[in-house]
């Protein structure tokens, strides 16, 4: 089962490996990380329910006792506005890089819980697999570094690099309290490069580097109709229904090609040249694959682009939720007062959010049919993101990924957003490398999701891995180089 | 507050008028009537929700007891494959006809339950009315009938017809237990017209008869995509949305001039002659009327035709209810597995239920986007119905209507469903009489539903007067001779 993990040290002469004391530690000791981990997914922090405050506060604390527990010091709970933020830090390797680990310990909503095979906050194995909310995102992935730290402290020769954590607790909800955060603590956040892992690879056996990020725009549009329910018999056909308009409304924002119908929506969309979408079609998934991965019996969306292009370097908006009308059983024949949808939009560059606000806007109140009103509300938007694929910390992880995983990284682009890479960029001003170790049927945000355990472990090398070669001296002296560049996330896209 | 009462007092002359005892017994009880329809409306029988069977069945038991009170006999709890049925009867008067009295003592949902100024079940009187769910729809006005029997039978002469009441619990879920009693239970029920208080009037001081109803058929939507949430973000843009796809179908239900779409959903609607629009016009609600009643700002629907002609005699569809994806608080960005809508049709003449079905289906069917699995529910459907304007019975109600309210009543077309009129004159081919005693603002079925007292006090006199009239030998004997014709209700339709 953990075969894939040794096939590094095969080729490694173990004599000069600075690495393989950690390694061996990680390896007698999987057995506990897997059960600390499922301590840690224990704990039901829901960021978006308020009725979890407490569980979220707990989990925050948990965490800090266990940082303090393998050695890492200054360990904190600080509180935010909203959710706290746990830090940590290691400072002793004098001259050497300082590296940033950044990860969430806040999951989403576990609802519906019925389509849970078991209890999503009493995880359990199954095959090689372990099963819980947060498992994969992020509460596996981010402990992956907390054990490779371990590793590195308790059976290693110390840490290669100087290390902090910034573990956030409102990743879910798009990250409120963090900008703020990060401009109160720009001193205490100071590093050479942040590395996040909270992305996919696309096989247990083929690691990837994530270089871009869609960005996200959420909203919550109310249709508001007469001021009570009317009956369905008596006034039907003569009063419009909110949420008849609200349907009729979401049918205008594509059009019949699956294209978004808002005007000036594509405007900014980056349209990328032959040799970008031909790397992206080589190393990417296939339609095939991103279906199988999903469970979905065929594809939808835009023309004239693969899924993953769809995915990736094209915008979407996604109806996460609505509701309207009586909700219990059977039937209430009334014509409802209001009626709610949230949607979910995905931005790529160079989109903005402000400006894809504003026009959504424009357009929905064009579009609200007469005598009903309209209320709009915005909430937790982000930037889409690239990030150069030569980076030299990027390339220590591409070192890392091949003796941790046996193999070379590709280079995917990743739908999702990650609303802290570009706050990182943009506040901090670093350099961000994005080491995934989820998988694609990782089923996160879904019901059943699960962590791939040689994932872990071979996560748990690759971060030792990443981390030693960041403290050797070539590497770290290109990062001292690189970062008076200013990565932003709406500049220069350096190739492949 | 109780004078239009007296109205019609001034006229008769009191020592020839059979009814002035049974009047002065129920003008001096009141106080008791109304207090007794607050214990009624106390109960939440609310027949769609299961969690209320037991509500349900002591709200029968407490009618029961109280129709015995009043000296009805072989009163009874009648058990159906769902909820039960009460009848009563009082069968003295040789030779009279036989009045068949129709209500039902289950209501509607109270949600949601924030927007009632008093609880739904803890009746309050402010100004002239009286606030509770149940209290127009149908309570108040089967209980105008109970109070009415009572004078007749404790205070006045006795009761000058012979009496049948039957009280169902199932109307509100669209009577699915009654056909089946009816056809077992014909010779039980076997009478020469059937009264059913359970329609509007446009005032206080206008009472009307009904003579059409819409007909009815209600349907669940559920649209299954992929077998699990997907992020929304990973797959964005890529997998069709379930609710998505049910939206854009509910919006191609209408065409742009508020016209249904489903191909033949015209064909054997009714076309009305001039003559025929001409009294609606006359007599029915403007525009402006529906609107004040309804508490909307403007109108919406089918063009060319008046509001009171598009809830009457234009068949409609309503969007109830819809829900899909995350129902907590805050945002989860997945793409949903599933979508659920309900819809309320209603039908006219000559539409057949099961017509509309399997066209609904097919076209709904037709209109699925490939890829996603669509469920279609059917349940609760009724005929429309008409009356003949001119049968004796229903002269002998506009009768009554001119003693108790002082005025003469008007024919109106109502665009509810009773679906029990459809049932009593196919399966015990009665002619029916539905003498409304509501208000237009009642509010049935939406949130602070009432009763307006004087109607309630007006309409036991109209009762009284009404049983009284059809106890007389010229209304009996005509009566009978009419029953002999069978009212089908898409049989012929005697003009006004």
């Amino acid at each position: 089962m953990f075969a894939t993990a040794d096939v590094p040290m095969r080729f490694a002469n173990l004599s000069f490996d600075p690495t393989a004391l950690a390694s061996a530690y990680s390896r007698k000791h999987h057995g506990r990380f897997v059960a600390e981990l499922g301590e840690f997914i224990r704990f039901p922090s829901i960021s978006a329910q308020p009725q979890h405050k407490g569980d979220t506060q707990r989990c925050a604390a948990w965490l800090t006792d266990h940082l303090k527990k393998i050695g890492m010091e200054r360990v904190a709970v600080i509180p935010t506005s909203g959710h706290p933020v746990v830090y940590a830090e290691h400072c002793h390797a004098a001259g050497k890089p300082m590296v940033l680990i950044y990860g969430h310990y806040d999951v989403q909503p576990a609802e519906p819980l019925s389509e849970w095979r078991s209890a999503p906050f009493e995880p359990v194995i199954r095959g090689d697999d372990l099963y819980g909310r947060g498992a994969s995102d992020d509460k596996g992935q981010l402990f992956t570094h907390v054990k490779a730290l371990e590793a590195l402290l308790r059976g290693g020769q110390g840490l290669p690099v100087n290390i902090k954590c910034l573990f956030e607790g409102e990743e879910e909800i798009g990250s409120p309290s963090l900008p703020d955060f990060m401009i109160a603590n720009r001193q205490l956040l100071a590093a050479d490069c942040a590395v996040i892992s909270d992305t996919q690879i696309p096989a247990a056996g083929q690691p990837a580097i994530t270089y871009a990020l869609r960005g996200s725009i959420n909203f919550e549009l109310e249709i508001t109709g007469q001021k009570r329910e009317l009956h369905s018999g008596v006034l039907g056909g003569a009063i419009h229904n909110p949420l008849q308009a609200l349907c009729e409304m979401i049918a205008q924002l594509h059009d019949q090609a699956g294209r978004i119908a808002i005007p000036g929506f594509y405007d900014r969309v980056r349209r990328w040249d032959m040799k970008e979408r031909a790397y992206m079609k080589r190393v990417g998934p296939s339609d095939e694959k991103i279906l199988q991965d999903a469970g979905a019996a065929m594809g939808w969306g835009e023309r004239n682009y693969s899924l993953y292009e769809r995915t990736t370097i094209r915008p979407t908006i996604t109806v996460t939720a609505m509701h309207g009308g009586y909700q219990g059983s059977g039937v209430k024949a009334a014509i409802p007062t209001h009626a709610v949808a949230k949607l979910n939009f995905r931005l790529v560059p160079d989109q903005d959010p402000q400006e894809i606000d504003r026009l959504f806007r424009e357009y929905v109140e064009q579009i609200t049919p007469p005598g009903l009103r309209l209320r709009v509300r915005t909430f937790a938007s982000s930037r889409p993101v690239l990030i150069g694929r030569s980076h030299p910390a990027v390339m220590a992880a591409a070192h890392a990924y091949r003796q941790g995983f046996g193999t070379a990284p590709v280079f995917l682009r990743n739908g999702g957003t990650i609303p802290v890479v570009g706050l990182i960029q943009e506040i901090l001003h670093l350099p961000v490398v994005l080491m995934g170790f989820g998988l694609p049927d990782d089923r996160i945000h879904g019901s059943n999701e699960k962590f791939h355990l040689p994932n872990f472990f071979n996560g748990i090398e690759t971060s030792i891995r990443f981390l030693t070669a960041m403290g050797q001296s070539q590497h770290a002296s290109l990062v001292r180089r690189d970062n008076s560049q200013q990565i932003r996330n709406t500049g220069t896209f350096w190739g492949p």
